[in-house]
């Protein structure tokens, strides 16, 4: 069947889209006013342009964006590397990220590391692409981030900081927001305390841990006994057999993040009949939209994931106008959610 | 700083990547032998393509995946429009499309879906990428539809069918995994129903809907109410109060999707007292994670996204290949999950 236009003429041909040439000859100008007319930024007469609209329009033309890219150099794709682990917790900041990307015109060319792959085979490819940049919320060796450097591709690493000098970071303040939370706990009448940790190499986990584990150590007399975990549902719910069975009962029950919270407190009240908060507190790490939920109530601390998002994007966007702009991590508070999943005393208040 | 290329020699000047000139210089062939080399398909000699490889390691050269498009006339991406709801529901939905897409070395360009943009805006953007073809899990007009029709651009909807003569699609069949689970409530001894529907604009609710009011109605003596509900966790809850004040209470609610389910559990349990399933039975759809957590173990029918996937990016590439190809729908029957939320006679069975 011949292709049409959306204002219905017949199009150049069948299957073929229209060129810059074809636009060229339509509107009576030269295929390099055409191009000027397609390229933000480069000059060209009002008539000119109406012109050349007019004649784009007509034919159903659009101009390709990526043998635009040849000549700006641009992409203006952005890739984003991401764990199943992160957009399970965070459906929204995959959103988020494609939201304010789209709203500066660049789009997102989204790279996911299952465990089969590996970011050696994934960073290959993002090159192929030339991408204008890179959102990482995954792990990278030093090596990795040099290459990018050497080829100046600009990363920014969400929720994870990095000692090398050449690349942007945005944060939660992990060890802060899980201090002061714990803090609480502790002048609220908790004594003896189970930390249940995420897997050993999560540098958010250690954080976390960390900032409990200072809470804790500020006050003489209280006591903590510390199990490592993996950020899963089920493995909270795992932990919580062991925590029942436990010679000392803790007071509470602090979780590196939300999911083992909720594992952790589903496992406590429905095998074991244990009530929360009277028998024993539990707190989470997140705020993750579940932990809302009637059923939990989670007292936990909530990323402010919106305003990460947009401090990783205009840290990217910066860099990729000016990659030798310096290394710089911007750390974001946490905020307390007070549910009803620990005993606490006084009023929230932020962080 | 003079950039190295991974195998430490000098690359071919500060701040430049090697390009295939540089390649065809260093391994002394000519460049379009490199072009052929980088191109799968492309007829080259093993002996001249390992002196390729050779030059093109030594001088960290990567093909550009861009420009080869410009020859084959082939991006290798696909863009994938999702809406907010969609990825809240099905995070996995999304990284397993990746991940299948990936394995065919094809890239996944990310468009979503927020209120303030719509479908048009996001078509234009989908043409100037020249993708090979989009994958989508939102509502095209039927003027889109012919629209990527006439640029020979392939679609496969994801979870909505299409009454197109033009496009493929991969759904769940909604309507008969509803009437199957809700026959199983009929035998169970269920006599009357809520019936808690999606926004009034989703085909996908109006076939549950369907299905349900299908078979309460092969049974004489079977009654039923209609509340229309939007899907979310909060609606399920602020509807539990409605139910709870019912005249005549209901024996089970039948709730469109997971997510008003839990809601609905939560709100009759915690706010009126309601014990489930002994006073009520609750039953959702879809098989999301949290319908298995301890607090819900809901009774539901669980889609296959992973076949889903696998289904919608085979039709895809196969259209890629060929665009004259048929419409054709691939209709995936749900499996039903017995959980703790329905009073249910009788051991599980597939649908």
């Amino acid at each position: 069947m011949p292709r049409r236009s959306p204002a219905g003429e017949e199009s150049p041909g069948p299957g073929r889209p229209a060129t810059s040439y074809d636009v060229a000859r339509l509107a009576g100008v030269s295929q390099s006013a055409v191009s000027r007319c397609f390229n933000p930024g480069a000059s060209i007469s009002a008539r000119t342009r109406a012109k050349i609209l007019r004649a784009a329009n007509a034919l159903g033309y659009r101009p390709n964006a990526i043998a635009r890219g040849l000549i700006t150099r641009r992409s203006n794709m952005v890739a984003v590397v991401i764990t199943n682990l992160t957009n399970m917790v965070y459906p929204e900041v995959l959103f988020h990220l494609n939201q304010r990307l789209v709203e500066r015109r660049i789009h997102l060319l989204l790279f996911t590391l299952g465990h089969e792959r590996n970011v050696a085979e994934i960073l290959e490819e993002v090159w192929q692409y030339r991408v204008d940049g890179v959102v990482a919320a995954a792990h990278f060796s030093t090596g990795q981030i040099e290459a990018c450097r050497a080829r100046r591709l600009p990363i920014v690493f969400y929720n994870r900081s990095s000692d090398s000098p050449y690349v942007a970071s945005v944060c939660c303040d992990h060890e802060r927001g899980e201090r002061e939370l714990v803090d609480r706990l502790v002048r609220s009448g908790h004594r003896h305390f189970v930390l249940l940790s995420g897997p050993a190499e999560s540098e958010v986990s250690r954080l976390r841990t960390r900032g409990a584990i200072d809470a804790i150590e500020r006050t003489a007399g209280l006591s903590y006994e510390l199990l490592e975990g993996d950020y899963t549902y089920s493995c909270g719910r795992a932990r919580a057999d062991q925590i029942a069975a436990m010679k000392r009962r803790p007071d509470a029950v602090i979780c590196a993040n939300d999911n083992l919270a909720m594992g952790c407190m589903d496992g406590l009240r429905h095998a074991h009949g244990l009530a929360i908060p009277r028998d024993l507190s539990v707190t989470g790490f997140d705020g993750v939209t579940a932990a809302e939920w009637g059923s939990y109530d989670l007292t936990t601390v909530r990323q402010p994931a919106e305003r990460m998002v947009e401090a990783a994007v205009d840290m990217l966007l910066e860099r990729i106008e000016n990659p030798d702009l310096p290394a710089e991590a911007r750390v974001f508070a946490g905020a307390l959610r007070i549910g009803s999943s620990a005993r606490f005393d006084g009023p929230a208040r932020r962080l």
